[in-house]
């Protein structure tokens, strides 16, 4: 029984990890479109796997409880689309607070927040310093971040980073969800970049996917769920020695 | 597979169920402390489990789709026990609020916020009357509600309605989650009623489960997974009776 | 002189009143559409009314103040009629926590909103949660739910429940301000219930008073001043039971 | 029978004095400690009473409404003393503009927000700006500064201004409720100016009123009846002269 | 070197001030329209110069720091013109509370919050006493306020006081700053006073500078580089005695 | 004279540049502690000085706006030191929406944020997310993210990229205003890295400055104003060249 899984468990147990020092990674995500072939939950999906992959790999050792999965993302720029369901920027960073808040109260003190949208990216780590300014101390992340220099290597489109809808989404669902993917309307893109401005990704300047564009950045016909496995466990090795790490980091 | 989970679809799939005129059942509960003997996540999870159960029971004949879990719901009544995670009343107005207008603007007309925490009822119907000024109209409905009387006979111990970590509620994931249960440390407290106050709920007045306190509100140790069954039976009629009719109301 | 109305009174006697242990009971209902036959009022007055009439009862036995009327509601579906002045739902909680929350620092513990408006119903008691959350305690309730039993009984129309503009408003109306209803113009409509859809209540749907409505919800026509001296007695009798009760409820 | 007050009108009575394109009044004040000898409703009963006063003077000429009274106003300086009500800032310049809206709405163009309570005078004009940027024009005024000549005239003592449970106050109290005053606990401060600063009102520098103090700022001992009758009429007088060029002036 | 400019210090520079009792003076304005002849920051660069004209002028008696110019005010009327950057009412007010919150937090007790612009009135004023429920005491003035009489005799026109893009403000522009100044573009308005309706100030009603106006409310033509001189030094002159006894004042 | 300086210019001359399609470059930042050595405002000002660098790099050909400073930033990690003004999160995020909604309003459509100061950079993108959302497109940037590769190859130290008070920051400083810089309390401090734990800035955890600590991250002591020159060249020449793309670009 899967007794990492904080919804899944009672009070006293959760109060037993708490006082072991329990590191609590919290997936955050979000549901919108993801291309024509991928199911509109990947973001959430992926980042609650790779919580519950460390979890398991650290287990006993380490720890750890994975959150109730945050799917309530920041997403307007998919709207175009159907399936996209977004908070405001305002009412995703309150969430965040109001969830670690609790947490914080309750007693633990190593909290993750391991985001899987690029979207949520920035909302969620200004979220932490406004809780830092209350004296909450939390760790946020982008799941692919913990694992850049490793996805590159193995990624073998001319996109080296996650984008979006892409080769390395597209390949962790063939490999952990084959039966939710439609490849054959899976289309490349690298027309939409994640700024539009030829600045190496130095000028943040959001696109917003126009109903008449694919939806997609990146090249998801490449993908293979042998790939998938493979930044899977890259991405799993990153964050569990993270963890090990955060566990050992003392917050007053 | 399961083609009425909105999280699973693709973004054309659930553009298709949008032009049928799909009923969408939006699950609201919270993660809270449910007693000793049941695992947090009780209200999303059963919230979730009856509107899965009834768009299974109306399929092909009434299009449905069941929006991912709203697990964040307002609990600080229940914040003295370890595991509960509450947004506040505002934040929470905001997230429901949200994410009916993307489904509105995605151009579904037919949305139920379906509720399994108590807590929860108040803002949940004042935020539909928000929505409702923004010109967008939607149905909202604590999941026992919908089945008080059947609920009632089936009931052996004196409280007749659920109350909090009950004989109902027990019942219920003694049926379907039992791994999750653990009966040796149920209680029975018919001390905390919804109310502390003898007006036969005519007035509101929330007790806050102290420190010292079960955390209980009924008799879980009155609950059978028979009965589980039969409560789950109930609800789930009832609801996809509803969800039938409302699918053939007009909404503007 | 009326020594139990807060806005006419000094300063020391209200402090006098809280040494006492007074219960204060606010006010709490709207200014809206009421019919073609009703002022715009009635919600505020009616809940202003019982709750004095309450006071008046249990005096000098029980202290009690009633509070300056709170006619800053929640009416956004009457906002097609002339008349209708309505607060948005996130406003109106405000208003509610901050009045109570002045009261509490007085030292107040015995607080109960007393409301005369459907609409404000679900918005109040949401407040009153997150006034606990707080740490502040306070009772809330819709004035009819406190003799539900016996209005019923004394109906004569097929709508056994307060409605809007109906039977039962109107008798109580021609009662106390016959100068100000105009029966003329008064007209029987079933056609909008509180909710539009067949659920016996148990489903939340607010119903948009339009254009071309009457914006009536029950049958006037059959209201009296005798049965509105009747309903009015009900009331009154069974808020100032509670009252008696809820002075002698320990609040901490 | 009275056919200017809002509250006491039916929907479509409203309607007509909109299409004769009325004038609304809004009084605005607030419930607060008034010295020991004044009730704590004096700013906004004040407020309600020269808007009626003024109404009753311009008709039939001048079509008028006087709007229920806004009692809710910002009067944190003064919650050391039982009995004060306020709202913060933020929500009552909320509630003004929510009503104002509505008012709007309902197209009506004429709108005055006439105010008895000097805690209020800024937010409530701050709240016009807004109310302007939204295309919402309204007036809004202070009562006595429509009469500031007239009034400092009449006054006796020092202080030539309406103070705070002042001469002026206390005089127009004696006046029209005597037998809510308590002249033996009547007491003269000139130690707490509208500021601390001796800069003659150029600087803004809100006083407390502390636990210790008098509450009072002004010599109510110099009140009378007699005088109360002069101020009221000065100040009606004025008003219902500006009210006569507002109903001329187009608002587009 | 200017060691009153607090952008200007390190850290412990500024404690030391503090140490010192130091009055801070917080130049607040706006960046908007100011007819076709002036640049869009009189407002606020006029604010800055008095507060940095006084603390020279009282260098090295008095401690005084120039906190950095708040040039982000309200100006939604001048939104017509091209150049104008407005906040709304709450955002602005909001950004008030922020800074003098900090500067309270430091330890700093004299704090002026320094107005140019008659739009930020009004908001500044309602914001200081909202930090007053908060138990943070500040004082706010708009600058020519302090010097009213002396104004009001220097001036040649019929406008006696400053209005917008006037003789006062065009001929203190000139003074300072010629370089910006078209007074080929300059013309007299007395067509939109601060308020449109006849009651001498005490009526409150914003005037909207639509787009066929000439966005002036004054006479600039009358404007001189000497009156310009003789304005500044009546203004800096209070403001410096202001300051002087405020630095004497107690604030707990 | 200046003819790029916002604030500097009358209204139709930044109309002028509207109808030219100038790029407005918002410079934003913060006053904040920056260690003992340096003034409060080094990163509002460096932000503001590059832009106007630039400005002047591509005079004529390319038209550039420089908005006034936005000075009002996040910092609640240095509100330890004296002299820190900050925002909160959502002030913050509130300010820079107003702002460029104005210019959006006035017709401009190429706006970048160019931020100085690292604890604004998240902030400031999830505002422009949200401002997408609205459909108003905004790039944005900190100024060092444009030279990155530059400025590592220029640095000295250990510490290749801006920290805070470091190397860079510092040599700027000593260029462009040396009198404001006391070297002689410029110390190193390697110890706060920008995040606490050791995973390449993958993961974001902000340090607080203590107390106790020297508030800087990086090391000052290396620097020269001869390099201060390098790295502003280097960094103003790729603004500009940003710039150039960036007015091409077609926003629509």
């Amino acid at each position: 029984m899967e007794k990492y899984v904080w919804q899944h468990m009672r009070r006293d147990e959760i109060a037993e990890m708490r006082d072991h020092g329990a590191v609590v990674i919290v997936p955050v995500g979000s549901i919108e479109q993801h291309g024509a072939h991928l199911p509109v939950d990947v973001d959430i999906f992926m980042a609650q796997t790779v919580a519950l992959a460390a979890a398991q790999a650290l287990a006993p050792d380490v720890p750890v409880l994975v959150a109730p999965p945050v799917w309530t993302g920041v997403s307007p720029h998919h709207m175009h689309f159907t399936g996209t369901l977004t908070l405001s920027v305002d009412t995703f960073s309150q969430v965040l607070r109001d969830i670690v808040t609790c947490m914080w109260r309750h007693g633990f003190r190593h909290i993750l927040l391991l985001n899987g949208h690029g979207g949520n990216d920035q909302t969620m780590k200004a979220a932490t310093l406004q809780l830092g300014a209350e004296g909450i101390e939390v760790a946020a992340t982008t799941y692919w971040d913990l694992a850049a220099a490793e996805l590159a290597e193995l990624v073998e489109g001319e996109r080296k980073k996650v984008g979006h809808a892409c080769e390395i989404e597209t390949s962790m669902m063939l490999y952990l969800r084959q039966e939710l993917v439609d490849m054959s309307t899976a289309v490349k893109d690298l027309g939409i970049p994640p700024t539009r401005l030829p600045t190496g990704g130095a000028v943040y300047f959001w696109p917003v996917f126009d109903p008449g564009t694919t939806g997609v950045a990146g090249d998801p016909t490449l993908a293979t769920a042998e790939k998938g496995k493979a930044f899977l466990d890259a991405i799993t090795k990153n964050l569990a020695e993270f963890i090990r790490t955060f566990h050992k980091t003392h917050i007053p």
